[in-house]
């Protein structure tokens, strides 16, 4: 690979581009982003009226969510990012921005799909940086940990999903029936299959050079979450390959046969229906609030 | 502010009272309050029968919680503090007394009206004292974090309050829809401001000294509380600036005028119908639980 | 007591045995025993067809959970034992074998009541060591902290169990309504009364010499859990003498006497009644389900 990229003269280009910094302008739209999902969230912009304590610190998870876990794993302060002033002020002006801005403008800006879907690829490209930073913090720590490296690069890649359940709870929302692990959407899989290609890198038994591997699994990761976002699709590329692989090595049914196509549909999505009976109790405790107001 | 002191000779007052010893008496006044208020929750005196050892952990939570805290939140064991054998020991006595103590005589005597402001009075010198130094120690771990520092001593003044729903669900008390962040109380209100000024006067962005900020939040502090304790009043303060602020910055209803007034006396107390409805869930169990006795 | 087996020359054996390596062996039962236990909880299979990682966490929460939990309380990385790469792998295979292994042979074998009384014996081996190097550990970090070693001893023999709520979160269960502090099991018992034993014997305070409790203490759990596991028994040894110190020292109802005897037989189990209703909301939950597929 390294070859290839050699002729196409590229090897100095990833080597460049692993090397870029991401503070301000990568951050700033990691920042915006997840924090537009915070908003999208049921119940956050009420959340933002009555306890903006509340608000800004779930902003604060969504943003540095992946810090907070990591430095947990590894066994330091989980306050240990906060001492970087400057990113959590940006951090925190975009959460005001996007919450309290007069006539929501910033919000309508950034929610405005040209702008989003640009948004949406620069924070791909953090993320990518994050996973390897992981892997590569793991590796320094424990040299042979390679669970612990892969782990810890999972755990960069999702940030806040991995404990959606607590950051909503701060939000006094709670559905146990369901969690990130247990139905894992397209960022938290990328991010588990992202750490392992790291890992295998760091061990040296992937060859490709970290720059490459950075510039490829970016390019993939920006790829399907633009092609994603402008087609509000949550399917996965990964579908096919991975209903295989569990049919066969886990015995779960399979997606493509024509028999278990039913049961198979079913198994697929098999929280739904209890979601949505969760959304629906949701909307009610809102409508019942409304109403109390 | 030093100098009016100086001028009423009270700067040496000021430096030998925040220099003043903690234990045992105000530690003590700390800890049985403490542990009134675990003994006034809805079921933990059927939780002191049925599971001391729940009960015993609870009440290390309400005394030691906000030690705990604070250690998670620098990376430290979280149980560091329990070394302090002597600590544990008079905190465990004072559980002790005040849930099994003979005809009820130890709790009767802590709970007589003039003792137990005498207590709370004592018990906010101690909480003062925390914040300064959780202030303290997140500035000597680092230097210009101010984001930890305000977490830090907003944690060590607020305690278990912050983290209520875990300490209540060991009691087996599941309560998602509301939480000490969402639904602020005066002390923890109060932490979280004390924790503000203690970071700005270590900044050294406020012109006064340490001892003399001690004094006055103390006082301050002090004085709120008794006076809420004597009325049985659940109000704050700060109510009239923070409702505001929070108007002008974050666009919350405004509770003082005219036309939003019934909005706002809804908004101000949100979760109150959900709160009511849950006790009422907690007496219904309460009572199934004792129709079984 | 080191008289006795002295003269009966026991002594020697008892170093050897306190000295023996634990892996594979006896690691191999724990992790067995650990896993046959989680494919016993309700839901799990399904979740093991439906999201292999968050069924193989919990596999690894249920076989190193008391190294989570004991690193959590010491302040060092939670991942740290996940270093040990044979380990981790060991007992996923083990976790494969007990989940996928065609015709579920493997659990066939396991399952069957001669060969998992064997495997429950040696877990409890394992189990008292762990006691041992906890309290040691601790010991090792706090010298006079009796408290702290108390706890890392107990949290290192309890395990999962301690934790149970948030593994069962994992999978998708939430049962608020009690835990294992609350409605604690005999093994969970036995690792506080084993932690309380060997934090007296490192101060020094027992007569006995570790070797020596190690060989006792590990003969009571083993004899016990084989008893109980062989009777499908889920009493404990400990509930009269229990009763009795209950009673003096908390007031708890006592359990022997003829007039309490309606009244403590319904406090002896006052969960049971919630625990029944909420397995047949669990019931309910998967029928449901089943019927979705």
């Amino acid at each position: 690979m390294d070859n290839v990229l050699g002729v196409l003269n590229l090897g100095d280009f990833a080597q460049a581009f692993s090397k870029m910094g991401m503070f301000p302008v990568f951050d700033l739209a990691y920042y915006i982003v997840s924090i537009l999902y915070l908003k999208y969230e049921p119940g956050s912009v009420e959340v933002s009226r009555r306890s903006p304590v509340a608000s800004w610190l779930c902003a604060m998870l969504y943003c540095f969510g992946s810090y907070i876990l990591a430095d947990v794993m590894l066994g330091s302060s989980p306050l240990d990012y906060f001492q970087h002033n400057s990113h959590i002020l940006l951090a925190s002006a975009v959460w005001y921005l996007v919450f309290y801005c007069p006539l929501n403008l910033f919000y309508k800006c950034v929610a405005f799909l040209p702008v989003k879907l640009v948004l949406v690829a620069l924070k791909e490209v953090v993320r990518t940086r994050k996973i390897a930073a992981g892997v590569h913090h793991a590796h320094h720590a424990y040299h042979h940990g390679f669970f612990i490296m892969v782990i810890v690069g999972y755990v960069k890649g999702s940030g806040v999903a991995l404990i959606s359940n607590f950051e909503q709870l701060l939000r006094g929302v709670w559905r146990p029936d369901t969690n990130e692990i247990l139905n894992m959407s397209f960022p938290t899989k990328a991010s588990l299959y992202g750490a392992i290609l790291f890992t295998l890198q760091e061990a040296q038994w992937l060859p490709v050079s970290k720059s490459t591997l950075i510039v490829v699994f970016t390019l993939f990761m920006a790829t399907s979450k633009v092609v994603m976002t402008a087609r509000h699709s949550h399917g996965s590329p990964f579908t096919l390959i991975e209903s295989w692989t569990c049919h066969l090595l886990f015995g779960s049914p399979l997606a493509g046969s024509e028999e278990d196509h039913h049961h198979a549909a079913a198994a697929a999505a098999p929280s739904s229906p209890l979601k949505t009976k969760e959304e629906q109790g949701e909307g009610v405790r809102k409508r019942k609030a409304k109403k109390a107001e």
